[in-house]
């Protein structure tokens, strides 16, 4: 023992940072980019924020919660494209941009999409996501009784997409590997039974998921444009 | 020990039915509708047809082969609306009437459109239903090009809807309470903050299962229509 140890005082440890709502949120949040919701437990955001998970409670009452309120802050994030931002003010470019972003947001936390599946989204991330768009549809001569359906099936579009997305790019399938179901397409597609399936093989296995997202929401958006003519 | 007690013969006991892919099909299609597709383990599967786990090996290579082969046997299930069967022939309400029956298979099974969520149809359930779907397309007039990115917006829609409907039933929300969601949000929904969001809380929320899929499934029909005037 050398001479005058001195016992280390607790007031040399770094102070740990404030338990909050907010630091929660985070240490989530940057859990699920990196691993995928699937893989993050309570007891891991917990440990992110050095404390146990029964402080966390205090918080958010389970997981669920905590991943619902996550999601928000991913719908928050979402840099709104207004008909400002966008050549000749169109409202469907200015909507086509707002849904990619949405998707892109989501897939930066993979699976974080599967959350908001089935789910009535009432937080204020959400909630600020939906304004904008009914203002875009409002803009766009879409009655209200249909935009507020609308708000749905681009929710529903954008969560699955980034879903899909996530799960590609996991199992190395479908628009990663488009030669590999092109050859599996074309082996199972018999030319009697399935005679369209098969002379559409490269039309149904070549474009990439760009491509196939900006013709789903061309088609959405010329789907809802089509209720101001009704 | 009773006199002239005889050995029970082996051929006295019921025969096991023959182990088969479409036994173990069958087995596991009964056990996913009874208890979800999560719910469902190999073991539970091989305990069905009265085998162990590593005989199930020898028909699919693992659980999510397992599902897929389900999956597409309720895509085979399901019975195609044809134009000859609908209203002046027309091929719009034969393709919604073909989703709304896909979706409704899907449904019967709970969780399994997780399972059509970023995979590549190749089975001929799907490609059957693709098959139908491209038929009906091509007499509306829809370009290839558009009709081979439609099978996989109307395949995704289906899966989705069906599994929110799933989770939904499970957690007791969305439609199953448009009084506590219109609450819910009412609450949340600040006048000044996100003023289209309150004024239509009823409209948000009233809607029920029905009305919304079938607002979705006229959209996306409406949408690909706008394709063949491109």
């Amino acid at each position: 023992m050398p001479p005058s140890a001195e016992p280390v005082s607790r007031r040399d440890r770094p102070a740990k940072p404030p338990l909050s709502r907010r630091s929660i949120l985070d240490a989530a949040l940057a859990l699920i980019r990196e691993r995928g919701v699937e893989a993050v437990t309570l007891r891991d955001v917990a440990a992110a924020v050095q404390t146990g998970p029964a402080s966390l409670y205090a918080y958010f009452a389970h997981r669920d919660e905590l991943l619902e309120h996550a999601l928000d802050e991913v719908y928050g994030s979402v840099r709104l494209v207004g008909v400002g931002d966008v050549a000749d003010g169109d409202w469907r470019a200015a909507l086509a941009a707002t849904i990619v972003r949405t998707i892109d947001a989501l897939e930066s936390y993979p699976g974080i999409g599967v959350v908001a599946l089935g789910t009535t989204p009432t937080h204020p991330g959400a909630l600020r996501l939906a304004e904008h768009e009914l203002a875009l549809l409002e803009a766009g001569g879409v009655p209200d009784a249909d935009a507020a359906l609308a708000i749905d099936l681009i929710a529903q579009f954008a969560a699955v997409t980034a879903v899909e997305r996530t799960v590609r790019r996991r199992s190395g399938s479908g628009a990663d590997a488009p030669g590999a179901d092109a050859a599996a397409l074309g082996e199972h597609a018999d030319a009697d039974r399935f005679p369209r399936v098969r002379r559409l093989v490269p039309a149904l296995t070549g474009p990439d998921e760009r491509r196939r997202r900006d013709f789903s929401i061309g088609v959405i958006i010329a789907g809802l444009e089509a209720t101001t003519r009704a």
